[in-house]
Order: C-alpha cells, then structure tokens, then sequence
C-alpha cells in the first residue's frame, strides 16, 4: 500500500477562534426569516413551495432578518463561515461536581478527564481553526457506557459533542463551547470478519489505518481510504460520510455500511448491525445516521462491505493541455478502463507548481510544465491484461489528443510519488501561508469554470489552486494569501456558495458542514428538505444536547 | 441485451382474497404488546432494552396479546400472513361525490377513473393474491397535480395507495380496502442524461425497461435489472428498494440513486433532486423514500447514476455436488473474477428439475443431473482478457472439485437459455400448483440448510426448491403443493421466520414487506428501531393516508 498518510502530522498555526473570547462579537440569537431566504433564492433553486407542515415545534419563524446562507458584516478571523455567530444556549446546563462523580462511577476515574492539557487537545480540531472549552472528556469503552453517558446528560441538559479522531475540516468535532466530549477511541475492537461475504463488524473507535491493515492479512480492502487515515476513526468516518479516494471505485458508504449500532440521546440503543447486502424490512434508518455528523445519535458499532484485495495495481501521471481534455479523458478511462478503473483526481498546473516548489523530495516527473494533470489508478485481478488495458487506453488518448505528456510508474515507489504529487497538496498550501478551503460538488462541466472566476475575481491578492476527485465531480477550491484577510474573505464568501448553488452543486461534497457550513445549507438543500431535517433532529434529539450548533442553521437548531 | 421479462405475461388463476368478503374473519383491532414480544424475541436478538421515548404518539401499548410475528389461529387462504387480521381503520372517510369532482378539476375527467374493468384491474396485484376494492383510479401527469391530490386527501382523511407496475409480490401496490389509487404511469419522461457522468434523471413512472433501451442507445446501463422489467417502474423500484439480478456488482439503489423527489402526505413537494455523485450537506433524507413503500411520500422523479455500458459478456452454467461447493466457487469467483464479476446465481436439482419439466423449450446443457447449478456472469471492457479470465477461473475451480461439470455460452441465444433456467423457476413453479414463496437473507454458510430443514418439516407433502441471488446472501425458497393447504402452511410459518431471525437473516430481502409482513418485522428490526421507524411514520404522515396496513405492524400503523 503507499502511504498517503500526510494529514495526521500536520499542524498549523493560525489564532484560535473562541466566541467566548469575543463576547462583543456575539450578536442577539438569530432567526430565520423565510420571506429573506425565498427572495434570495428563488433563482438558485426555483420557485419553493412555503410548507406549514414541518415548522419544527422548537423554533418560531420571525421576521427579523439574520445572515443565513450569506456574510454578514461581523468581522471574525477564521477562515470563513460564522461560528462568530453562535451564542452558548442557555437552556444547556453548566457541568458540576456531582455530574463528574455519576461519570466517575460509571467510567472509573481514569476515563473521565479533566486535565488540562488532554482537554486542550480534544478541545482543538487538527488544523488549530476551532477551539472549545470543554471541562470534561468522557472514554467509555462499551456501548452500554455510551448509552448511560447519554441518558444521564439528556435528564441533565448537559450538551454532548461526540469525537473519533478529530479529524474534520469543519468544526463538527470539538466543542464549540463547553459541551462534554464522549471520545470513542477506547472502543476499538475488531468484532468479526467472514471471509466469504467480506463482511467486517468493528466498533466505532477502530482506526481507519488498523481495519485497512487487518483486512490487508485477510485479502481484502476498505472501500473507503483517504489521507487522514492514520487518525480518523470508522464511527467518525460513517459519522461524515467520507468520500475519500476510492469513492470513484467503491462509491459511498450509503452502499458499503451494511448496519450500524447507534446510541440515541435519551440513551436507547439501537440495534441496526445488520451484516447482511439485501434487507428490505422496513425504512433503512441506518441511512440517518450516515452523515448526520453525530447530531442524531452517536455511531458505536459498524458493518461494512469490504471488497477483496485484487493484485494488480498501477498508476499513470498524465498532461492535458486544458480542463476539457480533463473531462474527456474522464469519460473515455469510464468506458475503456471500465471495472478497473479505481482513481481519477486532477490538478491544476498552480497546484504542481505548489507542491513541488514547497513539498520536500516532490518532483514533477514531466520535463514540462502543463495546464492540468490527471492521476489515474487501475486495481484488478490480472497484471498482464489490466497493463495491456491501461497501456492501449494511454496510446489512445495521445492519439486523440486528449493527452500531451505521461508517465506510468514502473514500481510502487514511483506510484507513491505520483500519488504524493496529488497528496501534498494540502500540506504545500499550509506551508505557503494562510488557506481559505472549499470543498465542492459542481457538474463536471462547469467545474473548472468557478476556479478561473474565482482567479480573476481576486487578481494578484492570491493564489488560486483547484484539484480533487474528478472522477466524482468533486473539486478542492483552495485560495493561498500572505494571511487571513476579510477584505478577500468578503469578496470570496457568499460568492463560492452563490455559485456553487446557481450551477446546481454542493457546498459540501464530503467534508460535511460541521460548524463551519451549518448556516449554508440552504445553498444545496431546499427549505421543505431542511425543515423536515429540523423535525427529524427534534424526534431523535428533543433536548438537542448532540452536537449542538453544528449541520443545522442555527435557528433551527437551538 | 438478453430477454428475462417473464414476469409481466404470468398470470395466475388462484382466488382472491378480499378481507370485507370475509368480514367474519376480522378480529377487533389488535394491539401490540411489547411483553410478550420480549418473551419471544429473546433467544434470537438478545436482550432487548425497552425505550420509552419512541412510543409513537398515535398508538398505545396495551396488554392484549395479539400476533405479532406469530400465526394465529385464524385460517385465511391466501398464502401467507395475515392480511386478514386488518380491519379497515375507521377514521378514514368514505369517498363522496364531491371529491371524484375536485379530483377531475384537477385532473380533467378522463384521468380520474371510476371504469370497474379498469379498477378490477389496478384492484389486483399481478399473482392475483390480493384483492382490493378502490372505487378510485386517479392518474396526475405532474408533481404538482401529485401534490394537490394528496394534500386533499390528507385534508379529507383519505387513505391512498401508490401504484406504479404494480409487479411486487407482497401485497404492497393494491389497496387492502377502499383507498384511493394513484398511479405514476403517466409521468414516464425523461428529464434528462449526462453522458460524461452517465446520470439520468427522470419522472417516476418510466417503465424499467424503457430506461434500459434509452440508456443503451447512449451506451450505458441501468445498474438494476429485474424480472419484473417490461412493467415494473423506477419510482416503484426506488420506494421498494428493488434488488434483482445486477446488486452483486452495481450495489443497492441507496448508492446508486443519487436523488429523489417526493410529495409528502400534506401535499409538500421535497425537491432532493440532486445529480450529484457527492453531497455531504445535512441528513441525506432521500433514503427515507428508498425502500419505505410508499408508506413515507410518493416517489414523482428519480435521479440515478448509471454506468457505462461494457462490450464483453459471458454467461457460464456450472454444476456443484453440493451446497458447500456452491458457496467455495462463490469466494473464489470474488477474488479470481473480481471486477468483472456482475452475476453469480445458484438453483438445486428440485428447480431446475421444475423448470425443464414444466417450461417449454427449456432444456439442461449438462449431460446428467446434479444437485445444484451456479450461474455466472462477467461483464468487462475487454473480450479477450475477460474470457481468458473466465477460462483460468474455470480451470482451476474443475482442478480443485469446487465444480462438477460446465457449459460456457457461445453466442447471446445460449446465454439468454441458460438464464431462462434461472429465472424460469417462477413460471414453472406457478404452472405445477400452488406455491408458498419466501425472499430470505440468510448468512452464506447456512443459507441452504433452511431449505434442507424445510424439506425433512415437509417430508412428502411438499416440493421445497431453493434458489436465488447467492452472490447476495438472497436465498429464495418456495415451497410447491398441489393446493394451499393451512395445516401445510401452520408447518411452514411461523418455522420460516423464526429459523432465519436465529441465524441472524432477514425475512425480507429484496420483495418488501408490504401487506404480507407487515406484521412480521420484528423477526428482522429491533423493537427500538421499529419504534422509531412508526414515530418517523407519525411525523411525516400524521394522519397515516399513505399506503396504510402496510409495511409496519398494524398496531403501530393505525
């Protein structure tokens, strides 16, 4: 396997966000204000349709306009939305002695932490954005401990944030003021794997990297791989939906999650394990709990499809002379690599520039500089034919001239050189300065277009990067400045959003919206589809103690 | 393409079964007593931990003791369970004058049909074991016409079914009363194809097969194929989560549809329509509508990812001496034939004794008999690698015994007669007598010992032949006697259930639940999870108009 493992060892050093530093910045709760949203929207996404029926009974639609889905002129310093906004809500308890003893008899001493420098950590996301002050971080290693810790917060109104390795991109897992963190790391035992069906059960704390290596013994694969690996949990993964490498291949986790065990807010447990690939009884409720961001329950055992390991793996860097020869190259590696085909990721010539001027031992291994490069990877059964399959596709698309320049790796140290060229990404931009990160889906044929706007939109103030997942219309928009700067911020935001929503895209295609994108969401979703998740949050969660603030606009949400 | 559309030229001549023909049969409405379903569940999901947060607002929990999950002792000649313990729910009102009016306002005259060769017709499913007595047909061509018919009805309490091919096998597309039906046949356009992404769009009622022609014009494929193709329709297929012959190698719809549109029961139309391959911005709600029966909402537009059609096709029929082989082949074909594999079926020596018996024209390939038959098919880009794939796999599974004997097809005509052996077990069954038929999952390694069980319960008074999808764990097993016979089906149930809840199955794989099981679900869900699944049922459909006495128990369904 190569070792795309980068994200985990990265640290960047930018100023913590923390509202309760900032208490002027805090404006009086927000509302939502339905006329607001439809006069903003009705080009976006058409005409909506005003329901009465899924006003949620835990928030009151007033007429006092707030910024939802757009900025507004408080000034904050993190990269984008507005976890400026958010005000601690009152109806939450504050932790006290007794809270801690009742944990300390369920847990033991050692399980429940309070010192200060643990909480710093868990307290912090990875990239040092978001920072909570929470007292107390819980290690249940069971599920029914996890059920208990529930049970007695919802009777208490004690806010909960769930956490696996800490891994997100938007603020979803770390307090975003002084909710009780229930860490899954402790329960991260492999529970069975049956090698007919490839069906592997585990619990939620199970690293990414530990069930890729044990599959690895057993012949087989995840379906799911992505950069943080070596830290992101399989709870959390399942958690966020992540997309990740070979989603091109394998798809999303709405197919690969055969059961999930989950724990409600009022502390039921409930059993969907299912290790079956067909069960048609009843509505799949499992689906609810894929990408909900631990808002609706926390994850704590999960079944999952895992494919077996085929040997034949190879990897082509690949010059295109414009974005068009990208998608075309797209569509013919479809038909003619077909089933093997297992990576499609682009980037763009500022991209290469960054990572191999920034990224120690990164080489371009074309004598010249291009537009654009496509990595593309093929996993199969037979060495021989999937070559041939590879070679003949490669000659093709030269031919048709859908390719300038290219280069096969000859052995697998060469293959994690090209992948690294795609991987380092991430790392060069943070070493250049400071970083605005947009994670997108927009329809292929338009996708480049937002990142050429966005460059002549900012002239020479920055640099203007895109790459991603190609082959799944999922484009990385990342805009490098000198340092943080709300001029550019304000002419960045809502732009991206506004035109990600107009060419019919997401604004989140795998990372989630976390804290980050929570007030965004109507910019892919529509109101009807929001509202009845709001409802769907007050069935699950009626004291909404889960990850407070996050996924859901504010106003619904509290 | 080869033609496996059987389903929809089958009729069978067996009586109807109509609750209000036999309204002595009709108990006072059951209640669900969760006591004495703990008594019975314990052995075969362990201990269940009882909630008192999802106890559904619209019923209650009484100590009455009625069957759920059991046969009771209330003998009924249709072939299975207990649509005659329903009683029509009294709080729906009765059709007027006045509403057949506001319907043809709506509609215009001639979509509004009260014909009773018409009714007859949309009154039956397509086996003739379900009978219900609608005295309205109502056929809207758009969204908004979907969306009026049912916020009036919601308005009027009147019960609605759904209806698109009306081709599933569990009651779940006729009334089981008076409810009114609301067909989707004429909304069968196409909205639209991406060919780059392959991503189709179009209105719920386009005819499975319909698709599959448009898509193979533009070179590409449904990644769902079924018997049932030449009537059933996509909006259908998605609300039943249909599963058919291409889930071992395209997965589920939950992966596949990317998007949906639906009317809930209040008339709100909720557009999550997204034709995205990634889209990670709130609670992905469309998969509440995949598989829910139209019990949720009614499915109106279908967005779906389909794959490039692949060049190369071979179809194999193999011979195995026994069960174990069967499932040692199937291992072996994941890891040898990996990525081209896209079928992998099985039959014993019972089916396809019936089939080449019974069905005209059908004959063995294989010189003798054996006792079971594996069916595979490859689809891949490559003609000559795939076959010599194929031929290698062959090799080497006749060198280690894991196969008997074999026939590879030549052209499209042995294929299409090779798969006429697998898929004519159903026509042939139906030609012998009455049939009892059961869709199971059932974990690999005892998947065929049910039908083994079966057979020794049944001794001589039954043929009991199992087949079905093996690469999916989806055994179907039909149990064939001269005439149903209630002792005979007193053996079978509640046996069938039982047997597969304890080895951890699913009574539904593939078929639903619909009328037939409805009241069976807690053989596969947890009484939690049944819970919430009737507080999301209260939540979106308060007054329970859509497509009621189906899907959950009907004490939770009332």
């Amino acid at each position: 396997m190569m070792n795309r493992n980068t994200r985990a060892t990265l640290r960047l050093l930018t100023p913590f966000f923390n509202p309760r530093r900032n208490p002027s910045l805090l404006p009086s709760t927000p509302h939502f204000d339905e006329n607001w949203w439809h006069s903003q929207t009705n080009i976006a996404h058409g005409e909506h349709r005003v329901s009465s029926l899924f006003n949620p009974l835990r928030f009151s639609v007033k007429n006092q306009q707030m910024g939802v889905g757009i900025s507004t002129g408080i000034q904050h310093k993190c990269y984008a939305s507005m976890p400026g906004l958010v005000q601690r809500n009152p109806r939450f308890s504050e932790l006290n002695d007794d809270d801690v003893r009742y944990f300390q008899e369920i847990l033991g001493q050692k399980n429940v932490v309070q010192d200060e420098e643990k909480l710093s950590t868990v307290n912090t996301d990875w990239m040092h954005k978001y920072k909570g002050s929470s007292k107390l971080l819980l290690q249940p290693w069971n599920t029914d401990q996890v059920s208990q810790i529930l049970k007695y917060c919802n009777s208490r109104s004690l806010a909960v944030v769930p956490q696996g390795g800490n891994t997100g991109l938007v603020g979803g897992s770390v307090p975003v003021f002084d909710e009780v963190i229930v860490s899954l790391s402790s329960m991260n035992k492999i529970i069975s794997f049956d090698k007919v069906s490839g069906i592997l059960v585990c619990e939620a704390g199970c690293i990414l990297e530990n069930i890729i290596s044990f599959l690895d013994n057993e012949g087989f694969i995840m379906p799911l791989d992505l950069g943080a690996k070596g830290s992101c949990q399989i709870g959390g993964n399942v958690s966020t939906n992540a997309g990740g490498l070979r989603l091109v291949r394998y798809g999303s986790l709405h197919g690969s999650v055969l059961g999930v065990e989950a724990v409600l807010a009022d502390g039921t447990v409930l059993d969907m394990l299912k290790t079956l690939r067909k069960d048609n009884t009843g509505y799949d409720l499992k689906h609810l709990f894929i990408g909900s961001e631990g808002s609706l329950g926390i994850v704590t055992k999960v079944a999952i499809l895992t494919p077996p390991k085929l040997s034949s793996v190879n990897v082509a860097l690949l010059a295109c002379k414009d974005y068009n020869c990208c998608q075309k190259l797209l569509q013919e590696a479809k038909r003619k690599l077909g089933e093997i085909l297992s990576a499609f990721e682009f980037l763009d010539s500022q991209s290469m520039n960054l990572v191999i001027n920034h990224l120690e031992g990164a080489r371009n291994p074309l004598p010249t500089l291009h537009d654009f490069y496509v990595l593309i990877e093929t996993t199969g059964s037979d060495e021989s034919s999937d070559k041939q399959k590879l070679e003949a596709f490669l000659l093709h698309s030269m031919e048709n001239e859908l390719i300038s320049d290219g280069v096969l790796a000859q052995d697998i140290n060469q293959a994690s050189s090209f992948w690294r060229l795609r991987e380092g990404i991430t790392e060069a931009l943070m070493r250049v300065g400071a970083v605005y990160k947009y994670d997108l889906s927009i329809p292929l044929e338009n996708l480049y277009n937002l990142v050429e706007e966005m460059r002549s939109r900012l002239g020479n103030a920055a640099n203007v990067v895109g790459y991603g997942h190609l082959g799944d219309g999922n484009l990385h928009l990342n805009i490098s400045v000198p340092q943080y700067d709300d001029k550019i911020l304000s002419q960045i935001e809502p732009f991206v959003y506004e035109w990600t929503s107009k060419h019919n895209g997401s604004i989140s295609a795998e990372h989630g919206l976390g804290l980050m994108k929570a007030n965004e969401i109507l910019y892919s979703k529509s109101l009807e589809t929001v509202q009845l998740m709001a409802s769907i949050k007050s069935l699950l969660d009626p004291n909404h103690i889960l990850n407070p603030y996050k996924v859901l606009p504010h106003s619904l949400n509290a």
